[in-house]
């Protein structure tokens, strides 16, 4: 099924255009224009800035994509901006959705632990700065646009992943009318210039002009230019304030917040002997962020300030598999928003969510386990269960009973569309079956009553080898890819477009 | 003399700006402008684009230059490239001047003898591009500007060369304010889309819209993203051309070009299918890019045909260190040029050049042979041969007599300043003692009897630790740099500005 090519053996185009030239030409890109990442075989280029690079893997062409599910995506941002908001302003909604997730999952426990001290104290957040992700497949079956998760905390790739619709643009604008695909069908992507101007009106707003902008990092980072890239945005919009009022951004792990931070009396966070304006968290996602209580203490520290959190503790709650179950529940969304059009929209991109308690989709699901998805509670880690292992799954917890039910959800099986796809990884570039998962960015930012900003900001497509053994919807290898929007309903096979050439 | 300090441990400043922070910011800039080279540790770095990147290595801060040296060098460069044209008309001048290297060099031999075959069926090149290099050091003891060589083939870097001057310029735009230097006094450096413009204007000459510029490179490259910084540039000012007339830029190596290539009775060279307007020879500069017979071949077969050679065979025979050395004799210079300003301009940069055959330089080098330099007259290989050793060496030579005193020119020793200097390699920056040579492009390209161009292109500062056992003037490892003006007749010292922060 796949077939590697060395760059420089061709697998040869018949009239004119070699892919063997494309990917050449594609690599060279990524090297002189930043689309790169430390490449992993290499010990230094996870915390050394400039050495052991690689170019980020992606797709040769972008992956086609009906325009009216663009359509629907884009205008679902800035809904669940909104409700995202909502939500987190519901601390009892989220504790009690919570509360059977806390028994079977340690990491989740530890957020609800900090979010019930913040709501003890009744804590306040003014000012309120998301910055999100969402998302989607295409399902074949019914033909709809299902939304697979939320990201409300480190929703990565914003940088790298505005460079490859560039690289995209680039190759069609030499290669397209060969190819007979249209670059202006590629939708300008901004989401790295507008996720850094987000953050720059965020530090606006708390009105502090000597304050920084502190981004958390793990200790190691192989995408550690896609944050820079922020960065770098961050100080074209603002030069004159990161210049000369503050010297630097500030770039901290969660052990450095807890060894050189604290919270002056009057709330204010002092990091290294800066105060903070904005927290930018691109660690404490995952359990793993969390190797000692020392991290906790600083997760707690950062909480505890007035410092402008994205995401606070209450938006990275309502980011959780939980959440998003329990807001799929009949009347629900009827909670925290009022335009009936707005749900209506949200609905129709939410897939099917159940917990185990549902005993009746449970023995749905073991009749037929080809429909589902178990999905495990827990955060940060454990495989999605599919076919036999599911129906399997299920029968023993429904022996076991108690709260390891807890511990999973069902989903509706999404089934995309499987196509042919060139992906590029290390310089060398195969062909494989593949689907893809479009990501849609939003940003919000909240100053008390005042919406300053609720904004859908570019996207991400990733395309994955679609790993048969998992029954074609779980991935494997990933590759970061772009889209070619089309008039057509259902995408059309990449298949079609590589034979073209 | 040499401290390391791995990055983000601080060799910090007293009050502000930190080195590390600036290290840090240099190698991010470095790893996302595609300021970057193949990583030596990495095997395919060298063959296959996009994988084992490393930032190439650079100087934290431009060298200070004197503004009145730096004019008289750019003034320089047209005059050169008009001397390199006239030279290289006089092939009988050129196989006289060379006659004795011949004998003792065979790679000058063998350019020689294509030479031969040129002159022998009286070829003439109507179109001539010339894309020269000439290096300069500043001498402190005569204080003046000093040539130390001229490039005629390959010259190197105009692509990482323009960006280390927009990465200081970025860096002092950020910290100029506090360390007292001012971005504005970085010369703009245009070497690449220059030399890119040059080359699409000899492909404009030749006149044939289906015809390539095929560069010849090495099989292994690292420095590959300096030759791709050329053609991306060519890209962006040609991109009509180069997108619906050819489908691309052709890269050869001289044996791909040897088993691919023919000329047709019309003398248009045809390789892999496709006719060459120009070839620009990013190798066949050294004896270690002909193993073979294929490889002259190669070369052979380029000179004979109508494709303009960048170089032809006889402007890479001018800048030959021989004629270097027979141009710096009395009364050469009016051979080739007749504006007497012009004739004054370039000897008042020549450094004393003899052959020895002159026996009274031969005895006051062996009295006094720490003014001197011993330089072997073999291209691409050889190491200069300093103080004692000089001695010794001329001492057997003269007693030897014959060809071997063909095999070395004895030049004037120069002084450069050393200058302590922040270099970063790898991710690590260090402190050391260096000095600085100052690179100047020229580009110059005719048509019969009409200049269509002859221009200064831009510069490249190149900084060398220098090592005491050589003397101080021989170098070890170099990093790119760039230059800051100064209204000073002698540099200041680099030392006096670290120690400002």
């Amino acid at each position: 099924m796949s077939a590697e090519a060395p760059l420089g053996v061709t697998p040869a185009a018949e009239d004119g255009v070699g892919v063997a030239e494309m990917v050449e030409e594609a690599a060279v890109w990524c090297a002189v224009h930043g689309l790169v990442v430390g490449d992993r075989s290499q010990p230094r280029s996870g915390t050394v800035p400039g050495v052991g690079l690689v170019h980020a893997p992606f797709s040769l062409l972008p992956t086609h994509f009906p325009a009216s599910f663009w359509k629907q995506a884009c205008e679902l941002a800035p809904i669940f901006n909104d409700l995202v908001d909502r939500v987190s302003l519901d601390g009892e909604f989220l504790q009690d959705s919570l509360s059977r997730t806390r028994q079977v999952d340690d990491f989740t426990a530890r957020l609800l632990d900090i979010h019930v001290k913040m709501m003890e104290v009744n804590k306040k957040e003014d000012i309120r700065l998301g910055l999100h992700r969402s998302d989607y497949m295409l399902d074949s079956e019914t033909n709809s646009l299902l939304q697979i998760e939320l990201n409300t905390i480190s929703s990565s790739f914003p940088g790298l992943g505005s460079l490859v619709s560039e690289l995209h643009r680039t190759l069609l604008n030499r290669y397209g009318k060969d190819l007979g695909l249209d670059s202006k069908r590629i939708p300008r992507n901004w989401a790295a210039t507008q996720f850094a101007e987000a953050l720059g009106m965020a530090w606006t707003q708390f009105n502090n002009e000597s304050a920084v902008i502190m981004m958390v990092v793990q200790p190691e980072e192989r995408n550690m230019y896609d944050q820079y890239w922020l960065i770098n945005h961050l100080k074209e919009s603002y030069p004159f304030i990161i210049c000369f009022l503050f010297p630097c951004n500030v770039k901290k792990t969660l052990a450095q917040v807890e060894a050189e931070g604290q919270v002056l009396p009057d709330g204010t966070l002092v990091v290294d002997g800066r105060t903070v304006s904005v927290v930018y968290f691109r660690a404490g996602y995952s359990p793993n962020d969390y190797p000692s209580e020392a991290e906790w203490k600083a997760r707690l520290l950062m909480e505890q300030s007035s410092a402008i959190k994205c995401p606070s503790i209450s938006y990275h709650l309502v980011g959780t598999k939980k959440i998003q179950q329990e807001l799929a529940k009949p009347n629900v969304l009827e909670r925290f928003l009022d335009n009936k059009e707005d749900i209506a929209k949200l609905r129709k991109c939410f897939a099917g969510l159940w917990s185990l308690d549902n005993e009746e989709i449970v023995k749905t699901a073991i009749e037929k386990p080809d429909l589902f998805v178990l999905k495990p509670q827990r955060e940060g880690g454990g495989n999605n269960i599919y076919g036999h292992d599911l129906r399997e799954t299920l029968i023993r917890l429904q022996k076991e009973q108690g709260e390891a039910l807890a511990a999973y959800i069902l989903m509706q099986r999404i089934f995309p569309r499987a196509s042919l796809t060139h992906l590029v990884q290390g310089g060398v570039c195969f062909e494989d079956l593949t689907i893809s998962e479009l990501g849609i960015y939003g940003a919000y930012l909240r100053n008390k009553d005042k919406i300053v900003m609720n904004n859908q900001c570019g996207y991400l497509m990733r395309t994955k080898v679609s790993s048969s053994n998992e029954g074609g919807v779980a991935a494997g290898f990933a590759v970061l890819d772009s889209i070619l929007l089309t008039d057509e309903v259902i995408a059309i096979y990449r298949l079609i477009i590589m034979n073209i050439y």
